[in-house]
């Protein structure tokens, strides 16, 4: 089969590998249907240590079920599933806490973290195929594919920085980042009720898209610059919930600058640093507070597809791009030149 | 009047001042009948730059008004009142919000910011008297004078570091350090609902009153080996919360250590540092949540008062030594010997 792997920084490529199979009796086999390429991809296309071998890539997909474990009982062959981007047992203590993320299960991992399997492929083997896999009610080609496909990573992360910031109606929402995570944020902000949401963003097609997500304010400005803006907009006092979706320092170091005295900060960007500022003239003076981390998506798919089903939010809008698995090189050049705010791929 | 000037690290003397008086209509001047030192007053006597001239010490106290400003309502001469350690209007946006350590009042302050005032002292002015001061229904002479003063710090503290830590029915909560808020941590941990609390200190004495408070383990290893006791405790998963009452960078560390995925570090120890791991492999891995930093004592007074009035708790124990204001050289050296838990003063 055909699978997408990363030799180095900037070096993508398609090729052929051997097919994925079952291999545990609580495994999955999915054919793809949909992927897709994500920010954190960008990651490594930019810093890859390529000692040790290509990575295969992708951790975003919904495809059809071909083939099950002896022990898989909650899909079958022929189902149309979304597979969120962790793998999780969904019945551990975590997992009933909602944090499928830190699920306990030693089979437990990141699709990223699964050997010789990736999503952005023909073809996946999904571990704990019965906590991880959600059936979806449409079939593969209903043009909402693109909107339930953001459940596995995107839309569930903007909710997840929502969500741990602890959104209250009538609140100021500061969204750091306008990649498809920081939109969705903004959606999910909105959809939380949020009275202000202020995108800061320099990507005016994104930041439009973020308008339409609900952001009541586009802050383009950055550093000091930024940070003052953002001030103004909130009554000098800055915004109650930061909902940091770049993972950079200067970013955390802006929502620093325009969070609220007793507020906090949610971050969805993979961090890229290991220190940062936390101290009396950060974050203590003012008892801001700081949350997030890797997105509990399977946690969140029974909440959010409803409004997607019902066509009343649209998240795969974000999706500007669509291609092949042969045009997945160039999927990855061009978001990371911001050609493309994210590439969908039908293999 | 006499009061306490600490005039470089290790200097602390007791001198001759200009009596304080009113200078604004919404101030008050408190006869100081009870006062104390704090842990962070350990801080300066440790690392104090003696360029400036000597700092006037002390922001816990209980006194009787003897003059107000004609703009004060709400306290009368020879009222006795508990003072907070930080001043607040108590109307403002922030302390509607019950963030009082945040009052956007332009005479906000803490005690220790207010030029030529402390409570280690005969006498203090303390301004925006409405909002800061709370009247005691008990005599000067009363026993419950020392439970009562914590309320000025010490137990609010402790308070706050629970509270932040959303503390739920059941949890199990560690405790870094046995200083005087580290004890009241424990009582309050114990007080919300904490089912296991482990009291990580070394101090035989000090640890012996947190179990007295309701510490149900004491962990007397740091570091490594005490991260590993905690773990052991914990069914190898770390506490729901972690209650932070140090403020030196060792003690945050063992806190990241010790938490449980998904749980909360509650900062209260006034951060000795400013940058701290807080990336995938510290915080964000398993979305372990920040909060804390100064307690809005004057928010907590009227729901932690009632306790203390009828005897259900005595957060004044940990006073363990009492002396006039001539004593209060010799109670800092103790205190930073650690011959003296917390050391009580009656001017």
């Amino acid at each position: 089969m055909r699978a997408t792997l990363m030799h180095g920084p900037g070096d993508v490529r398609v090729e052929d590998v051997p097919d994925s199979t079952i291999q545990l009796p609580t495994d999955a086999l999915v054919r793809v249907t949909a992927a897709c390429i994500c920010g954190s991809d960008l990651h490594p296309y930019h810093s890859m240590d390529p000692v040790g071998g290509p990575a295969r890539m992708g951790h975003e997909l919904i495809g059809v079920v071909e083939d099950i474990g002896p022990e898989v009982a909650t899909v079958a062959t022929g189902d149309l599933v979304v597979v969120p981007f962790a793998v999780s047992d969904n019945v551990c203590q975590f997992c009933r806490e909602d944090l499928h993320t830190s699920c306990a299960h030693q089979e437990a991992n990141f699709l990223d973290g699964i050997a010789d399997e990736g999503g952005q492929a023909e073809a996946m083997r999904v571990p704990l195929a019965d906590g991880t896999l959600v059936k979806l009610p449409v079939a593969e080609d209903s043009a909402l594919i693109p909107s339930l496909l953001t459940l596995a990573d995107v839309y569930g992360t903007g909710h997840h920085a929502a969500k741990m910031a602890d959104i209250k109606a009538g609140q100021s929402v500061t969204v750091i980042g306008d990649g498809a995570v920081g939109l969705l944020a903004v959606l999910s902000a909105k959809r939380l009720g949020a009275e202000q949401v202020i995108l800061m963003g320099r990507h005016r097609a994104r930041t439009d898209l973020g308008r339409e997500f609900g952001a009541t304010d586009v802050v383009a400005e950055r550093g000091e610059e930024g940070i003052a803006k953002v001030r103004d907009l909130t009554g000098g006092h800055g915004s109650h919930a930061v909902l940091e979706a770049v993972g950079h320092l200067p970013a955390y170091e802006q929502a620093v600058g325009v969070v609220r005295p007793g507020g906090v900060i949610s971050r969805v960007g993979v961090p890229q640093y290991e220190q940062a500022p936390i101290g009396f003239g950060s974050l203590f003076r003012h008892n801001i507070r700081l949350a997030g981390g890797p997105a509990p998506v399977r946690a969140y798919i029974d909440e959010l597809m409803p409004d997607i089903l019902d066509g009343s939010i649209e998240p795969g809008r974000v999706f500007d791009t669509a291609t092949d698995l042969d045009g997945v090189p160039a999927g990855y050049r061009d978001m990371d030149a911001r050609k493309s705010l994210k590439v969908l791929i039908r293999p």
